[in-house]
């Protein structure tokens, strides 16, 4: 088998860890399988890095952060070949410039394009553990891009895609991937298996365990995903194409985004393209939107509501502010007191009743909802920030998703 | 023009200083020159990161070293485009894959093959300042390696050699190069220019301003050096290939060793090949020696004594204690209380006499010679490390050196 291995920060932030990590490694390459393990920065090294940029230039050019933060995966590389090596055991580190990780152009916020895996093979055929730098990647100036958020868990997919791997393993603090996070909600269980488009709104509604963009990667690929523990040996959840009926629960998973705020347009002149004028210029500015409402205004106009990043609210705002002329509304209002619930399964799509349930539970703990949009196999409203965990909990408990 | 500068590690110890490098690189581009500087890591980071390593594994694979050590100078340059980029100025920073920095494959102790200069090139067409990490190669099998000691020094003079740069300037902590240490000898005096030869046996005598294997690129390739203070903007000392007679003096200098320890090897058989593998048997352990001296021992033997390192002193009795058969001595003894002092000139060619009136001197202030070891243009004498400082100040006033 070829298995391809990601841990993250917080599992290589100090000596124990690594040495953890190494010996995790070691087990499966001594059963014989070919070994490559993906890792991120240690700890906060990357945070620890940000800062020393800022304090020399509070705007640095992306393309020098990008320079300044790949040092911190080849950092971590380097000190775990030297673990192996005290374990006795042969491998050898890879950046982005030795593997061949070709991404398009952008700094700070690159897409994979292509990986050569001649040197990766090459050294496993020499039989030693290949151990990658995550996020990071060379593009086409031969400038160092990095992958944006999740990006070491991309580079583990993209890679498992690349080797065609048996499995891609990706280490977490967590056992797996939860009906709920059960920080908030204790009963919440874990699941053992979970579809890739299940996960994916899992993971871009607030789950937490893994970027969407790697479980995009790896349902386009059929990459077999195992969400695992760095911390225990326990199974994990399987991500992957098709999960069998006896695994099957009616709802998978109840997610919250505490990072979602709303802001509000009010009076846009009601003609065709406002709309898109409003999006675009957000678009422009690299604003991602989701969860939009139109409505009716009065004196022929509407009024447009949409969620933002919390990192991106001031930001939008300001925009919007400045192109009022231009988009030609009354007033636009944010609200940060908001977090966006979402319900997500594929069982839901053959099983009518499950939205009015939702409703029905949120009515009885008298929580007020101020937008519902649903797709298929998801079903998300926004809801007082206040609210958030008694919800979380009561629609958990409504779907029976625990223990 | 087109100008190499060479910062150290000291000149980019913290934000204050970046930015004085920083200023002082932009004046010479804002007189309309190309500039090209070359960083080596900051302050003590590369200890923090031997002792990172060590921490991990003791004895770390000297290929995962080099994957280590060369994050150092990738955070210099980055920071310091980020900290021109805030002063106003386009700069770009490169690492040894993206300059192309092409060495042999020796981990730790590379040498310089080829440097492509396309990219840079490109860049300061582009009206760019190009920032590259010093002391960073990378190998045939697309690895990275390191140059060893004065590495930055070396990239700096193969750069400039490659770019046909009209000068290379090393900046240091000192004013240029000196009659002798200040610190030792209160009334050495600044040389304003110095041969290639003389600086090569400065350099290599302990003299500690640049690294011979530099100035030995400078020479063959006559890249004019000039050794500047990185904290005022004195003229420095030039190194070329030749000095006007006005600038010359007897003897340009008198250097300092402290780090040389003698090995004694007694009771060798006087038979050929004694000696050969003697030193054959350490260069094979890559242990430099120096200063050799053979004396008739008694009954048919020989006696040899000569210096190394003190960084190698422990390994090279252990190897020669090991190895005792084999070479057939009859003991051997160390001494670590010698220095290697020499007085340095071309000079000294046509002068005869240099070498009595040293001897003498040393006989004044009745210093102990142990060993004599001559060139042309250099005269060394081993004495105990306790008259280093008298010795020296003795010699330096004997010659008129003083300001």
């Amino acid at each position: 088998m070829l298995i391809v291995k990601k841990f993250g920060g917080t599992s290589v932030a100090n000596k124990e860890r690594i040495f953890n990590v190494a010996k995790r490694c070691i087990a499966d390459f001594k059963k014989g399988h070919d070994v490559v393990v993906v890792l991120s920065a240690m700890g906060k090294y990357t945070d620890e890095l940000i800062t020393k940029a800022k304090e020399i230039n509070p705007n640095p050019p992306k393309r020098e952060m990008d320079m300044l933060f790949t040092i911190g995966e080849q950092m971590s590389v380097a000190l775990m070949a030297m673990a192996m090596d005290q374990l006795g055991v042969r491998s050898i580190s890879l950046n982005a410039f030795q593997v061949g990780m070709h991404t398009t152009k952008t700094y700070g916020n690159a897409r994979l394009k292509r990986i050569d895996t001649e040197r990766i093979k090459q050294e496993l055929e020499d039989r030693k553990i290949v151990i990658v730098t995550g996020f990071q990647g060379v593009n086409k100036y031969d400038d160092y891009t990095t992958l944006g958020r999740g990006g070491s868990d991309t580079t583990a997919v993209a890679l498992a895609a690349a080797l065609h791997a048996d499995s891609c393993e990706i280490y977490t603090d967590v056992d797996g991937v939860y009906t709920a996070d059960p920080r908030l909600v204790p009963n919440a269980r874990k699941l053992n298996a979970i579809t890739y488009d299940e996960m994916l709104d899992l993971a871009s509604l607030g789950a937490g365990v893994l970027h969407n963009r790697s479980v995009e990667m790896a349902k386009k690929y059929g990459v077999q995903l195992v969400v695992r523990s760095s911390l225990n040996e326990s199974e994990g959840t399987v991500v992957k194409e098709v999960v069998k009926n006896v695994e099957r629960m009616l709802i998978s998973g109840v997610a919250l985004d505490k990072n979602a705020d709303r802001i509000s347009v009010f009076g846009l002149p009601d003609v065709p393209g406002t709309v898109f004028k409003l999006f675009n210029t957000l678009a422009k500015a690299n604003i991602n939107v989701d969860i939009i409402i139109q409505s009716a205004g009065h004196d022929g106009t509407k009024d447009v509501s949409f969620t933002v990043s919390g990192d991106n609210l001031e930001e939008a705002m300001a925009i919007l502010q400045e192109r009022k002329d231009y988009l030609g509304f009354e007033r636009i209002e944010s609200d940060c007191d908001i977090v966006k619930l979402s319900v997500v399964g594929a069982g839901m799509m053959s099983n009518p009743g499950v939205a009015a349930k939702i409703f029905e539970c949120l009515y009885n703990i008298n929580v007020n909802i101020h937008t519902i949009a649903t797709s298929e196999i998801r079903i998300t409203v926004l809801i007082p920030a206040k609210d958030a965990v008694a919800a979380m909990n009561a629609v958990h408990n409504a779907f029976e998703l625990r223990e």
